[in-house]
Protein backbone atom coordinates (compact mmCIF):
# COMPACT_ATOMS: atom_id res chain seq x y z
CA UNK A 1 0.00 0.00 0.00
CA UNK A 2 1.39 3.61 -0.96
CA UNK A 3 0.05 6.70 0.45
CA UNK A 4 -0.28 9.56 -2.09
CA UNK A 5 0.42 12.80 -0.13
CA UNK A 6 -0.61 16.34 -2.21
CA UNK A 7 -0.19 19.70 0.30
CA UNK A 8 -2.42 21.75 -1.56
CA UNK A 9 -2.18 25.93 -1.28
CA UNK A 10 -5.84 27.55 -2.52
CA UNK A 11 -6.38 30.86 -4.23
CA UNK A 12 -7.34 32.75 -0.86
CA UNK A 13 -11.01 33.25 -0.67
CA UNK A 14 -12.06 30.40 -3.06
CA UNK A 15 -11.74 27.84 -0.10
CA UNK A 16 -15.69 27.46 -0.21
CA UNK A 17 -15.60 27.23 -3.72
CA UNK A 18 -12.51 24.49 -3.72
CA UNK A 19 -14.79 22.37 -0.74
CA UNK A 20 -17.77 22.06 -3.34
CA UNK A 21 -15.65 21.41 -6.37
CA UNK A 22 -13.66 18.88 -4.45
CA UNK A 23 -17.17 17.10 -3.14
CA UNK A 24 -17.75 16.36 -6.75
CA UNK A 25 -13.83 15.34 -8.21
CA UNK A 26 -13.50 13.11 -5.25
CA UNK A 27 -15.68 10.11 -6.75
CA UNK A 28 -13.63 10.52 -9.52
CA UNK A 29 -10.25 9.58 -7.46
CA UNK A 30 -12.05 6.84 -4.97
CA UNK A 31 -13.60 5.15 -8.11
CA UNK A 32 -10.14 4.64 -9.81
CA UNK A 33 -8.63 0.90 -9.56
CA UNK A 34 -6.79 0.15 -6.73
CA UNK A 35 -8.02 3.80 -4.97
CA UNK A 36 -8.66 2.48 -1.16
CA UNK A 37 -9.23 5.61 1.03
CA UNK A 38 -9.25 9.51 0.20
CA UNK A 39 -9.00 11.98 3.00
CA UNK A 40 -8.94 16.12 2.36
CA UNK A 41 -8.11 18.07 5.74
CA UNK A 42 -7.91 21.92 5.80
CA UNK A 43 -4.67 23.70 8.07
CA UNK A 44 -5.66 24.74 11.47
CA UNK A 45 -2.23 27.62 10.99
CA UNK A 46 -2.94 28.75 6.88
CA UNK A 47 -6.55 28.77 5.85
CA UNK A 48 -6.22 28.15 2.67
CA UNK A 49 -3.64 25.29 2.39
CA UNK A 50 -5.24 21.72 2.42
CA UNK A 51 -3.85 18.35 2.71
CA UNK A 52 -4.85 15.33 0.64
CA UNK A 53 -3.58 12.36 1.40
CA UNK A 54 -4.75 9.30 -1.23
CA UNK A 55 -3.60 5.24 -0.22
CA UNK A 56 -3.71 2.92 -3.50
CA UNK A 57 -2.99 -0.29 -3.22
CA UNK A 58 0.37 0.27 -6.02
CA UNK A 59 2.33 3.06 -6.37
CA UNK A 60 1.39 1.80 -10.51
CA UNK A 61 -2.28 2.30 -9.33
CA UNK A 62 -1.57 6.18 -9.11
CA UNK A 63 1.02 6.79 -11.10
CA UNK A 64 0.01 4.87 -13.96
CA UNK A 65 -3.56 3.79 -13.58
CA UNK A 66 -4.85 6.67 -12.48
CA UNK A 67 -2.93 9.43 -13.83
CA UNK A 68 -3.60 7.86 -17.71
CA UNK A 69 -7.29 7.79 -17.30
CA UNK A 70 -10.24 9.92 -18.66
CA UNK A 71 -11.04 10.00 -14.96
CA UNK A 72 -7.83 12.05 -14.06
CA UNK A 73 -8.50 14.26 -16.67
CA UNK A 74 -11.95 15.38 -15.07
CA UNK A 75 -10.52 15.24 -11.57
CA UNK A 76 -7.78 18.05 -12.68
CA UNK A 77 -10.79 19.98 -14.72
CA UNK A 78 -12.60 19.86 -11.53
CA UNK A 79 -9.91 21.03 -9.09
CA UNK A 80 -6.75 21.89 -10.21
CA UNK A 81 -7.87 26.28 -10.90
CA UNK A 82 -8.30 26.54 -7.26
CA UNK A 83 -4.61 25.43 -6.57
CA UNK A 84 -1.65 28.24 -6.24
CA UNK A 85 1.11 26.82 -6.87
CA UNK A 86 0.55 23.51 -8.50
CA UNK A 87 1.57 20.85 -5.95
CA UNK A 88 4.04 18.41 -5.53
CA UNK A 89 3.13 14.82 -4.75
CA UNK A 90 5.19 12.80 -2.87
CA UNK A 91 4.39 8.92 -2.06
CA UNK A 92 5.19 6.90 0.99
CA UNK A 93 5.00 3.78 2.58
CA UNK A 94 3.74 2.82 6.13
CA UNK A 95 7.02 2.44 8.64
CA UNK A 96 4.74 2.41 11.65
CA UNK A 97 0.77 2.46 12.64
CA UNK A 98 -0.41 2.48 16.51
CA UNK A 99 -4.33 3.20 16.64
CA UNK A 100 -5.07 3.98 20.21
CA UNK A 101 -8.77 3.63 18.83
CA UNK A 102 -8.79 -0.30 17.59
CA UNK A 103 -10.42 -2.80 20.15
CA UNK A 104 -8.23 -4.42 22.05
CA UNK A 105 -7.75 -8.43 21.06
CA UNK B 1 -10.39 15.50 16.46
CA UNK B 2 -7.19 16.91 14.41
CA UNK B 3 -4.26 15.96 12.65
CA UNK B 4 -0.93 16.49 13.39
CA UNK B 5 1.29 16.74 10.05
CA UNK B 6 5.39 16.69 10.33
CA UNK B 7 7.31 16.50 7.54
CA UNK B 8 10.95 15.04 8.81
CA UNK B 9 14.35 15.33 7.00
CA UNK B 10 16.60 12.80 8.28
CA UNK B 11 19.99 12.88 7.93
CA UNK B 12 21.00 10.88 5.32
CA UNK B 13 22.47 7.46 6.28
CA UNK B 14 20.91 7.51 9.14
CA UNK B 15 17.18 6.27 8.61
CA UNK B 16 17.65 3.13 10.09
CA UNK B 17 18.70 4.61 13.49
CA UNK B 18 16.34 6.69 13.25
CA UNK B 19 13.60 4.29 12.55
CA UNK B 20 14.70 2.24 15.46
CA UNK B 21 15.09 5.53 17.98
CA UNK B 22 11.33 5.97 16.63
CA UNK B 23 10.19 2.46 17.67
CA UNK B 24 10.76 2.92 21.16
CA UNK B 25 9.73 6.93 20.85
CA UNK B 26 6.45 6.39 19.62
CA UNK B 27 4.76 4.78 22.49
CA UNK B 28 5.58 8.57 24.58
CA UNK B 29 3.46 9.57 21.78
CA UNK B 30 1.04 7.02 21.65
CA UNK B 31 0.83 7.27 25.57
CA UNK B 32 0.45 11.10 25.74
CA UNK B 33 -4.07 11.96 26.55
CA UNK B 34 -6.03 12.77 23.52
CA UNK B 35 -3.40 10.50 21.46
CA UNK B 36 -5.70 8.54 19.09
CA UNK B 37 -3.22 7.22 16.22
CA UNK B 38 0.69 7.82 15.36
CA UNK B 39 1.79 6.57 11.85
CA UNK B 40 5.44 7.11 10.47
CA UNK B 41 5.78 6.72 6.64
CA UNK B 42 8.88 6.90 4.23
CA UNK B 43 9.25 8.27 0.94
CA UNK B 44 9.35 6.64 -2.12
CA UNK B 45 10.94 9.50 -4.13
CA UNK B 46 13.15 10.93 -1.37
CA UNK B 47 14.39 8.23 0.53
CA UNK B 48 15.33 10.13 3.63
CA UNK B 49 12.11 12.37 3.82
CA UNK B 50 9.36 10.75 6.20
CA UNK B 51 5.89 11.60 7.27
CA UNK B 52 4.22 12.18 10.65
CA UNK B 53 0.90 11.90 10.93
CA UNK B 54 -0.75 11.87 15.17
CA UNK B 55 -4.36 12.08 15.23
CA UNK B 56 -5.54 13.74 18.91
CA UNK B 57 -8.65 14.02 20.22
CA UNK B 58 -7.70 18.25 20.25
CA UNK B 59 -5.72 20.97 18.97
CA UNK B 60 -4.99 21.31 22.98
CA UNK B 61 -4.12 17.71 23.73
CA UNK B 62 -0.87 18.42 21.63
CA UNK B 63 0.28 22.15 21.89
CA UNK B 64 -0.70 22.48 25.61
CA UNK B 65 -0.98 18.55 26.71
CA UNK B 66 1.79 16.57 25.18
CA UNK B 67 4.45 19.37 24.79
CA UNK B 68 4.42 20.67 28.04
CA UNK B 69 4.83 16.81 29.53
CA UNK B 70 7.48 15.11 30.40
CA UNK B 71 6.87 12.34 27.50
CA UNK B 72 7.75 15.23 25.38
CA UNK B 73 10.68 15.81 26.43
CA UNK B 74 11.85 12.18 26.39
CA UNK B 75 10.30 11.58 22.90
CA UNK B 76 12.49 14.80 21.46
CA UNK B 77 15.94 13.73 23.11
CA UNK B 78 15.26 10.10 21.39
CA UNK B 79 14.39 10.93 17.91
CA UNK B 80 15.28 15.62 17.50
CA UNK B 81 18.68 14.64 16.83
CA UNK B 82 18.35 12.56 13.51
CA UNK B 83 16.07 15.96 11.99
CA UNK B 84 17.57 18.38 10.01
CA UNK B 85 16.46 21.01 9.95
CA UNK B 86 14.02 20.94 12.55
CA UNK B 87 10.33 20.33 10.74
CA UNK B 88 7.83 22.37 10.85
CA UNK B 89 4.68 21.43 12.24
CA UNK B 90 0.91 21.81 11.10
CA UNK B 91 -2.72 20.95 12.39
CA UNK B 92 -5.58 20.27 9.91
CA UNK B 93 -9.24 19.26 10.45
CA UNK B 94 -10.88 16.75 7.96
CA UNK B 95 -13.06 18.31 5.38
CA UNK B 96 -14.07 14.75 2.96
CA UNK B 97 -12.93 11.11 4.60
CA UNK B 98 -14.33 8.29 1.93
CA UNK B 99 -12.84 4.98 2.52
CA UNK B 100 -13.40 2.11 -0.09
CA UNK B 101 -12.48 -0.39 2.41
CA UNK B 102 -14.95 -0.34 4.91
CA UNK B 103 -17.25 -2.92 4.48
CA UNK B 104 -20.91 -1.55 3.40
CA UNK B 105 -24.11 -0.79 5.35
Amino acid sequence: MVIEQVPLDVIAGSEAEFEAAFDVARHELAGSPGCRTVRLARCVEIPNRYLLLVEWDTLADHVDGFRNSDAFTRWRGLVAKFWDPLPTVLHFTDVVRMDNTAPAD
